[in-house]
This record gives C-alpha cells, structure tokens and sequence, in this order.
C-alpha cells in the first residue's frame, strides 16, 4: 500500500523464505566466505566470456534459492532482476535459461532492492513466488565502464572493486519469519561529481536523501532500526555519508550505520575503497545478513541499495552522475 | 491482482488521465502527425549529442503529459521508464530533470508495457499519480546496436527504422473514461535468430508467446477485442506472427491485428520492414490510439509490446536473439 511521498506499506507482510549466493574467487577468500552457498576458485566461472560467466551466477544464485525453498522455476510466476552490462543482457539471458515471466530492471547497484521492493508489490498482489536478484561481474563490468582488466590499469584510491556475485531472494505471502514490510523509492540525485573512479562520494547524497525522506515517510528515525545498511558507499562515500547526516541534524551510531561494500572483503589491496557491483548488496543481504537476522542478531533492518546511473559515454560527453538509492525495510516476526 | 501464471488483473481500474507524445522529423512527416503533441524539424532537438536529443524527448512527453492533466512533477508519485541506450541514461537523466522518483526499467522495445502494467500496480496500490513512459532516437540508438547513420550503412529490407519519438502516460486510479484494466507479463523467447537486422523475425515467436497466454490466463479470446496491437514486428514480424497464430489454431482478423511499426511511417523508404526501438508503441498507443479510444473508435484493446534483449556484445559473442513481449488491456467505460 502507498504510504506517502515516495513509500509504501506491504501490509500482507510479504516473507523472503530463502535466498541464495554465489561468488567468485576473491569473495571466497573474503570474511563471508563461509556465509556463501557457492563459489568458485576462478574467475571465468567455467565459461568463455566474462559476460556468459556473470549470467552464471544469476542462474546459479536463482537455483540455489529455489532449491533451498524446494520449489522448481515452474513455480515462480516472475523474476525481477537487472545488471550493469549494457542492455542488461547477463540477466535477460539467466531469464531464457530459468523460463520466467520477467521484469528487467535497471538501477545500477540500487536494482537489488528495486527488485526486492517490486517482488514485495507484486506478492501483496497475490503472486505465490516472485524471485528478486541481481548478479554483477568483476571483469566483466570494468571492462564496461572502464578497462579491460587485463590491461593492469592503475585506480585511484577512491575507486571501487566490483564483486564477482550473483544473490537472489525468493519473495512469497508466508513461509518464514522474514519479512519485506517497506520501501522507500529514490529520487534521481545529482552532486556534479564526475569522477567514476569516486562512486562513494557520487551515491552518498542519493543514500542520504532516501533514508531521510523514508524516516520521514513513515514518521520513524535510526532508532527504530537494528541496522542500516547501505549498498556500496565504500570508505569515501560512507563518510561523506555520516558527515552529511551528522549536517542534517541526524546522528547515526556509526555501529549501526553499515556498508555492504565494506563487509565483502577484508584486507584485500585491491578492493581500495570497498566493493561495488549490482552484486554487492545482493551478495551480503541475501546471505551474511539474512542469516544473522534468522539467527537472531537483527529484528528489523533498513536496506538501502545506492547505484551510479552513469554510463562511459556520459561520463565521456562531461556529465556529472546521477545517482539513486531505493530501501527496503526487512523484519524478523515472532521468536 | 494477481490471476494465474503470467497476469494481473487491476480491479481499481487505473485511468490514463493523459498522455504526450514527442516526435523527431521524419515522424512528423508520417501519417501520424495530426496526433503528436510536439515535432521536430531537426534530428538533434536542439542539443548537441543524440543521446541528450533522446532526453530531451523524453523530458518533453512528460512534460506534455503533466500539462494537459494540469498537474505539476512533484505531485507524481513515481516514473517508471527505460530505454535502449547502455545505462539507460536517457531516461535516468530526464528523470534527473523531472526530480519524480523513479523505477528504472529495460525490455528494450517491450518498456512502455512494462511500464504501463507497473504504473497501474503501483496505483492500485495507492498512488495518486503514476507516470509510465519511454523514448528512442534514431541515431543515437543505430550508433548503440549497428552504426552511425553519418556511415551511411546498407541495411536489408528485414531491417526496421529506430523512431525517434517520446511518449509518456500518466496514469491515476480516477480522472478518465481510460482505464488500464489488465495485463501479462512475458517469458523470455527465444527461437534461435540471430540477425540484428531481422527483429521482427526475433520478435514474433515471443509476441504470439505473450498474446496466448493472456487469452489462456482470462479465458478469453481475440474476438474480446477491438484491436489487437504488437509493438514492432513490422512487415516480417507480423506475418510471421500471423502465420503462428493460424498454427496454433487461432484466426486473427488481419484488420484487427495491427503493429504500431506499421503505423508511424508511410511510404518512407528509410524504414524498411517497419518502425522500431522503445518509442514506438508509446508514440502510437500514447496519441493515435488513445485519442481514438476517447473518440470511441475502439472499446478494449491489447496493446502487446515487444522487445529484443540483445546487444552489440551478445550479437559479437555469436548469440541468438532473445524476445520479450508485455501485454496490457487498455478499456474505455462508461459512454
């Protein structure tokens, strides 16, 4: 149901009963290697592209959530899904793999909860199984926005590593106690950053004005929540982040004020300023942080997934980069 | 609300209070100019990339949209939209201008039906007003799928002509005698095509896909409709998709199964088998067909649109063509 302004109410409560995650080889050496239902030593996925290999990993995420819920592709009635490739085509071919009806979705490393929000929407309709998930490429997606890695092409400190990942959530009205409750949609926010190599500092007003206007939507502030986890701030943008609330008037505990593009990796030398990708949030979400609410560490979260709506060409055409960033309250019910 | 396997039926029957339409030059000079709300003499709508012209079409039909419903942006709840260029940007960056939180979305040439069954959703959840719309330029998408039209390529007579064209819906759960009262969504087909240069021919297999099951979904059939209405199969699209349907047991009137390709061009040389890209069946649904609903020409129809979910990539890396179509019913009640 619409609350107001940008939100919505999903009074059906409708339940995540089971996820699942697939990753490459540094994520499987990372910190939540052992949160993970799959991952593979190499980067080629045992494809011969980049692009087939990050296809893989939204098939294979996709399945591994089914079979966790012993349920078969037959029995999803949609799959809402989008990437970074250009065209989205790493997910509109996992969709011709896995014969779903689908909504393609573009919001660059927002899309996991655009997705999440939307498959929410449409169980409130009535859908039985909706499938919500997203899949991003190391390789594949440098070589989209800016080099080949092959080419060892030096980043900037500001930069941001893209997880090799693919997380998929399945969305149903019962059947755990996990529930989507809420959503906040975000607008288009443009600072005139126009670095691609500072994606933090770019997304982090988007991040900013989501969650302000959703705990203004619905009345509520950071107290109501046991987490809020953004998308892939990294280091830069996260600051930039607590500094911009902190201007507001809203002090968030930086304890509880978490980044996903932080957690995927640890001491890797290479993940500069954190993580990135559509992958990211769907990699920690529907994994780490669905276990530890299941588990009961967190009773009520505030997701928000923040993505670049650049593009190479835009940023060659001298234009800043928009931003936006949508949220997805998950709760945990009962005991 | 959710019906069976691929379909939704909106029992608040959304209304499409209004709509705009913006088109290039060579539209304006097509049979469909009596009917568009703006025209442009010149290829670059007064901008200096092709890319920023397929904004500005987009800003503009919006715009137009708003205008005529006398409402202003900050009273739209959300847009959704998409387009073809990689990224999005056209429409991420028009939603920048327009500052209307926003669901980026990509179905290639199927986005204004998939745009329409979400805007309808989202209204039937509760919001005041829901913009849905998409756009497409000539150039700028030739330059993004085959070539620069300043090459001056050769294209066989299979190939159909990019529109350059915005067209936007705003859609309200009052306001008009238009109502959006349901729709299917589609699986991804794909048959085995792999000529970028033959879309219709991709497309066909997945508008036939989407057109039965929404008859199987309702229990219904073609004779429940005025006018049957495919995106862009053009010429060989249609008749290939003719030719299914007589396979499949199924007589379509040829008068009553129309394709918008086929409308938004006479006898321009250029377009080859047809009219294409994601602002073609907004340009023709959005102002011919629309206008002529009100006019009382036509009661219910199915507007089907369709879309190919490859890329420069996928076509290079030797894959076929996978196809996507979205249909909505569109009625007008009452007098």
């Amino acid at each position: 149901m619409y609350i107001s302004k940008q939100s919505f109410r999903y009074e059906s409560e409708p339940c995540i009963v089971s996820s699942g995650v697939v990753v490459g080889p540094t994520e499987a050496k990372g910190p939540l290697k052992d949160h993970f239902d799959k991952m593979y030593d190499d980067l080629w996925i045992n494809e011969d592209s980049f692009e087939k290999a990050q296809k893989k990993l939204m098939e294979e995420a996709c399945k591994e959530t089914l079979t966790k819920a012993n349920i078969t592709s037959e029995e999803v009635t949609f799959l809402f899904g989008g990437d970074l490739i250009n065209q989205i085509t790493g997910t509109s071919f996992a969709s011709r793999t896995l014969g779903i009806p689908f909504f393609g979705l573009f919001g660059a490393c927002s899309t996991s909860m655009e997705a999440l929000s939307l498959a929410a929407m449409v169980v409130e309709q009535g859908a039985p199984y909706v499938l919500a998930g997203t899949a991003s490429h190391y390789a594949a997606i440098e070589k989209q926005f800016r080099y080949p890695i092959e080419y060892g092409s030096q980043r900037p400190p500001t930069a941001q590593r893209t997880v090799t990942a693919g997380g998929a959530a399945l969305v149903a009205p019962t059947g755990s106690n996990i529930h989507v409750t809420k959503s906040t949609i975000g607008k288009v926010i443009d600072n005139g950053i126009k670095d691609p190599f500072n994606m933090g500092a770019a997304m982090a007003p988007a991040a900013v004005d989501t969650i302000l206007t959703h705990f203004n939507d619905f009345n509520t502030s950071e107290e109501d929540y046991d987490l809020i986890l953004t998308g892939d701030l990294g280091q830069v943008g996260r600051s930039i982040a607590l500094e911009w609330f902190r201007q507001k008037g809203v002090t968030l505990p930086e304890g509880k004020f978490q980044d996903c593009g932080l957690m995927i990796y640890d001491d890797e030398p290479e993940a500069m300023a954190g993580a990135s990708g559509t992958g990211c949030s769907a990699a920690v979400v529907f994994s780490k942080i669905l276990q530890e609410m299941q588990q009961g560490k967190y009773k009520k979260i505030l997701v928000c997934a923040t993505g670049a709506l650049l593009s190479p060409l835009t940023y060659q055409q001298k234009e800043s980069i928009p931003c936006i960033a949508h949220a997805v309250v998950i709760e945990r019910k009962g005991a």
